[in-house]
């Protein structure tokens, strides 16, 4: 199979880079993690991934037709920058793609990791089903891609997908984005553990769980032992967790009004949560929304664990083969 | 020019009626505007359309190639039907599109007035510019249409665009559709006119104007009544006002977040406002949306007034012939 063809993709990220090799469907045939060592700037993790690739087409045997590659943060896919994303520090506008694509020797794109996760799932994981769906990343922050028939909705500048920047109290707590009371700001990891460390700050007492998950020290709480804490009946961690989940829940139901989507597919790192965060998602969707026909919209945990992005890379890959 | 295709575009309201003639680009050759007079029922309505439909036909020379329907509330698009609008009653399950196909022999396609009017302003009005948009319908209630890639999102059941029915006050006012707190309860015609009863009522000295205005009697005020007497100065009309704004400028921002369209089009009775509702809902976009570039979406009146969904119903036709 010396000239079977290849699909390279590549997920960039603040703490890991991951490659994946697929076959000409997309099909994974290998992978690789490491870490990204963003320290030692772009040249270096650059030189790295093309590295690593040369591994893995070199174990493969075929030829190399198109590369996928997902990154967070500020792009510009049609010239193919990764601008200055927060994550990778003393990036500024890196010609990615041409670099890429010249080491690697075939065409290369650049899309952002929430609308490659939401691709990857519709292709690979739980969204191969559905033409129309809703992909809700829940990690540090809140973000999402939206694929309406059978294809992502890009938006001005690549930005469309930014649900969790919708604003759900208007006097709530400040966001990172510059707005205040967005979603991102009431529901995420991020926001969560932030309001667990008020809480137990301002009431000891109540949150004597919670702080000794976090080892006495209120800066270690993070968003999963509020989670965890909840699960096992403490008062306090429930309240944080429900109130969370009731505007994340919310935050979903406004997107199903307004798309209709056969699918919302949750994933991110609070997935983890399970049932915690998926019953508040289901019933809040299932009460709020009346003129679409809610019971018919599937809310399902993503499929491709910390890969949604990286295997929508190789579904990247694969429109430009 | 008596081989000539004609299209026709037909807009089924509670209150009117009215069909336009086209030409085979959907380019409008006449039109005309009846009263619906629903207490005599589907029969009585489909057959005066008919009437109508000739007598445009007649004074125009040429064959009519293809039927669009527009028509608000539940709709089977695929069968054809009207199935029970709020705004119809007596109508239950009529099908339309087998009716009016038969009697005028081609082929006819349903759709919801909201879906049109996006339509309607995209290929014929203030969104010709624009591959992706968002129109909005301010009135009694408030709807909405997507256009993407040039395409109506359509969703579940024909029922995306429900984006007056976004929860924007969790423990707000109960709204039509059985949730509390959506854009449609907040900031509707209906709303604003509830909310400025409950307050002549309340206080009826500071009510003076608005009470004036509505001849004294506190049932016939109107949304319309407030935005004048806002733009005269009273203060209780200002305050309603610009409490209704603020959260119709938070739903259109909201929508900008998820989608980041080129555009949105805002028609429905209410925009003949004018800037006193353009504004806020620009300056609410701007400061709320961080994002999304948000200083590129054009927000836009509607251009073709009561006529968006009449002249979408011929893009529908076009669409078919």
């Amino acid at each position: 199979v010396a000239n079977r063809r290849l699909l390279l993709g590549i997920d960039i990220g603040g703490t890991k880079v991951a490659l994946a090799l697929g076959d000409a469907d997309g099909g994974l045939l290998s992978a690789s993690r490491h870490e990204a060592e963003v320290a030692r700037g772009p040249d270096h993790m650059l030189a790295r991934i093309v590295d690593e690739a040369h591994r893995l087409l070199g174990a493969a045997e075929g030829k190399l037709e198109a590369i996928g590659i997902s990154c967070g943060g500020a792009l510009d896919r049609r010239r193919g920058l990764v601008l200055n994303p927060p994550n990778l520090p003393g990036w500024d506008s890196v010609p990615v793609v041409a670099h890429l694509s010249g080491a690697l020797q075939a065409p290369a794109s650049l899309d952002n990791d929430a609308n490659l996760a939401a691709l990857g799932e519709h292709r690979f994981g739980a969204g191969r089903p559905f033409a129309n769906l809703v992909y809700v990343t829940v990690s540090t922050g809140i973000g999402g891609g939206i694929i309406s028939e059978g294809k992502l909705v890009r938006g001005l500048s690549d930005s469309a997908g930014e649900l969790g920047h919708q604003t759900l109290d208007p006097q709530g707590p400040p966001c990172g984005c510059g707005n205040r009371g967005c979603l991102e700001a009431l529901s995420s990891g991020g926001a969560i553990a932030r309001e667990a460390r008020r809480a137990v700050e301002e009431s000891p007492d109540e949150g004597a769980a919670l702080l000794a998950l976090a080892s006495g020290k209120p800066d270690r709480l993070a968003a999963w032992m509020v989670a965890q804490a909840a699960a096992a009946g403490d008062a306090l961690a429930a309240a944080l967790w429900h109130r969370a989940m009731e505007y994340l829940g919310l935050g979903i139901a406004n997107v199903v009004s307004i798309l209709a989507p056969q699918a919302v597919i949750i994933g991110g790192g609070m997935i983890a949560a399970g049932e915690l965060l998926l019953a508040p998602v289901r019933s809040a969707v299932r009460s709020r929304v009346r003129l679409v026909p809610a019971e018919e919209v599937a809310i399902l945990p993503a499929a491709l664990g910390p890969d949604s992005a990286l295997r929508g890379a190789l579904a990247l890959a694969l429109e430009l083969a």
